[in-house]
């Protein structure tokens, strides 16, 4: 019985996208470089997608928005391919504001989104993939994870609960695992949303100042928030170890929410107008049918 | 939240006990030799691990069978391992028969057997590893494949559903899969169950002619049949390719039931004892515990 998996992949289809002259492309993250990334060379103020002003900002995102919902549509109806989309970020970085700003209008028959949290006492009990795998997109799905397997390379690693060899081994798993996805016709963007630590203060500060936001602050983040520069450290060597021509990282700079939107909005767009989707070849025998 | 992913391996516990002086060592395909195993090199009737005769042996198996319960129910206190035990064969090479003569004895509690199937559309839809990996065992847990991901580089290669670099690719895959489970505490054995082309004609022919075992046979396994050859040379391809240090595979010499039986039981059972497994520590606080 002949399957999707015989649609195996000659190459990964991100690394088709990857290839072309976008002009995101200063922003990701190339595999194989001899010296890798400095995180502190990315600007989180920068705005290289910009019109001008945030009004023209604004307009943007909304016509990529209904493009994006077009073009879900028709990848839905081909079905060659899946989508993975990856969110990470530090705490305010803009992840669920990423969801609801740049999917807003797309339907959520087609998007699927998973927020990971620390994992439960089943999921501990298997490998740190084992509950990623499960949520991988179908055929024709779009799914996107707000924080990821990422996590397991970020939290552990500046806590000093896994060992530095630990952290290697598990970036070869993931970069083993992306490319099986990648290889049975996943395609795969991975997002760093980068804002600086002023921003985030003032981000934190706005959560406590108003009490409605206050359901979305834990005094666990202002723990983590002493770590920042570990934290950076560890974002740093992941991005340039996982960074693979068949799951890219592009680094966001993320003190711009309309622009953090404008720019991811772009990138998804590109990603799937490269595939040259296209709705499957017309039934013959349907041109023929009449409805008695 | 330190994990029982921190349990992660230094090196793959398959490996230890790959590398003991076994008497099984003999039938382990052993990775990276330069020219690959013969599979005609196995003989099918084989029985290394005899005590001379049928009753002996049966008495040995039964005696394992309990054995292994004991070491299962260690096993699942000491918890620091998972494993994973892969049955692989033509038909009527016995893999049912296996799992009820080996673990017969074994409490369901901590054995779990998944038969596995031609795949659903849902599973189609996404890579053929994604439905694998759902089924890992959990800490402490022992599963049993009656059939495994390998039958993906078996049925669409010997069809030619896929390409030969298809295959190859898959093998990767494979490889890498395992090497996740075994670097976070899995022990991975795998099983051919081979068996000679006569004694599968006498095993079918045994299955027609006795109508309580018809739901046992189905035409489409005389096709099967009809590709001997293309199978035989697909196992043995896929033994070469996939025998690691970290999940190796054992070929079972299989005409004999019995045999059979006592072999994969005897190499379960090294496998566990040389886990060194033990009870977690007494807990002092219990010891002056009365209770009231």
């Amino acid at each position: 019985m002949p399957s999707l998996n015989d649609a195996d992949l000659p190459f990964p289809p991100s690394a088709v996208v990857a290839g072309k002259g976008s002009t995101w492309r200063d922003w990701q993250v190339m595999p194989g470089k001899a010296r890798g990334v400095s995180l502190k060379s990315f600007k989180t103020d920068a705005k290289p997608f910009s019109g001008g002003n945030k009004a023209a900002d604004q307009e943007a995102v909304a016509a990529l928005s209904a493009e994006l919902d077009e073009l879900q549509n028709l990848f839905y109806a081909d079905r060659r391919f899946k989508l993975l989309v990856v969110l990470q970020g530090t705490d305010t970085s803009g992840k669920d504001g990423t969801v609801r700003g740049v999917f807003a209008r797309t339907s959520p028959l087609g998007v699927h989104t998973v927020g990971w949290k620390a994992p439960t006492e089943p999921e501990r009990e298997r490998d740190y993939l084992w509950r990623i795998h499960q949520k991988v997109p179908a055929a024709g799905e779009i799914t996107v994870f707000n924080r990821s397997h990422y996590e397991d390379v970020l939290v552990p690693t500046v806590n000093g609960w896994i060992t530095p060899e630990q952290t290697q081994r598990r970036y070869e798993h993931i970069k083993d695992f992306e490319r099986l996805l990648a290889e049975t016709g996943t395609v795969i963007l991975k997002f760093m949303l980068h804002i600086g630590k002023d921003e985030q203060r003032e981000r934190l500060q706005e959560r406590v100042d108003d009490p409605t936001k206050h359901w979305k602050f834990s005094l666990g983040d202002l723990e983590v928030r002493k770590q920042w520069d570990d934290y950076q450290a560890a974002y740093e060597a992941l991005l340039n170890a996982t960074s693979t021509p068949w799951a890219p990282w592009t680094v966001v700079p993320s003190d711009s929410k309309t622009h953090r939107n404008l720019m991811i909005a772009t990138v998804v767009r590109d990603t799937l107008k490269a595939l040259k989707l296209r709705y499957p070849p017309e039934n013959p025998a349907l041109s023929k049918l009449r409805i008695a």
